[in-house]
């Protein structure tokens, strides 16, 4: 993408660069793929993004994210709001919607502990689930981290924050391999993990 | 991405899933992206997709993409306007460019003969290439499109064209392994077959 191209395919690929896993020649790639759309499809493409960014936003109950006020699961009457499931991202609320099995609510932190990034717990949506809590009515918190280091670390330090209010705390069973990345698994698994949840 | 997710997100997603080489994993892991995105980093990104398509068109010499009527390499007095070096796309243009070797020109055909993608020589820049040739001037036409099936096929196909024309026509050397993508060749192995080109 040197002098012999035009600037503005230049600026496209240098912006397709910046997502995650896109390389330079990946982003070249996809800027040409762009300029071989209709008109109407970049339109719509631009607009996407524009509209996503800027309807979307957390759920001021369990901080996913959605277009409404309240999130269509936080919504839902028939969902259990007993049962509180602690996830680290929204890519993991769609993993668990997938089994079909879980009827409670989630809350989504939006991370995890980590230092080494400087992720500290206040970077995290830790004080609305406790807000959440202490309106009472919630009996058990799902800690479903994924089982890495900084998943184990965020559910343990969230579960001693949780114990003190006399809710039942419970980690997800271990039927997940350690180190692998939730949002890949498989629904037999990911609901087998559930079943065999553990109180910590 | 289902009903836990809010609809412009899922928009979103499928627009990335679009491009080439984005499965719907990705283009879910590329929308999550974008909402942690600043408002002003999501408009840059929007704004460039557009001020590309909009902007960006073949260059009316060369058919090379370019914002300008004619584009650098054609309007710099400084390259051989005796030799036309004809390729596939864009890309290939930068590659030969990168090898900072040639100082002719170019002629981008956008696509290859593949009568079995349905590309026939007619939607190719073909006859743009005749009219330039037709005007005199022309000493040595190179064919550099990929050796590749279609990439043969193509340089054959337009050299019996050419011929007639008392033009010279070349073939990139086969310093090339056969099959082997032009967009991904070094610039010495570029520049080996680009110096050993032969006459067909």
């Amino acid at each position: 993408m040197a002098e012999s191209s035009a600037l503005p395919l230049v600026e496209l690929a240098e912006q397709f660069a910046k997502l995650p896993g896109i390389g330079m020649k990946t982003a070249q790639r996809l800027s040409f793929f762009v300029m071989s759309m209709t008109e109407s499809e970049a339109k719509q493409f631009a607009d996407a993004i524009i509209k996503a960014h800027s309807t979307v936003h957390s759920c001021k109950v369990c901080q996913n994210l959605t277009d409404r006020s309240v999130c269509p699961i936080c919504d839902d009457l028939s969902r259990d709001r007993s049962t509180i499931c602690v996830v680290e991202s929204p890519k993991d609320v769609t993993a668990f919607e997938r089994t079909k099995e879980y009827k409670g609510v989630y809350h989504v932190l939006h991370g995890l502990i980590s230092p080494i990034d400087n992720i500290t717990p206040d970077k995290l949506r830790i004080k609305e689930l406790l807000s959440r809590i202490s309106e009472g009515n919630v009996k058990e918190v799902i800690m479903a981290t994924n089982p890495t280091v900084e998943g184990e670390a965020t559910a343990m330090y969230i579960s001693k924050l949780l114990k003190p209010l006399g809710v039942k705390v419970t980690r997800l069973a271990f039927g997940l391999p350690v180190g692998a990345i939730l949002e890949y698994a498989d629904e037999v698994t990911l609901f087998k993990a559930l079943e065999n949840r553990n109180e910590i």
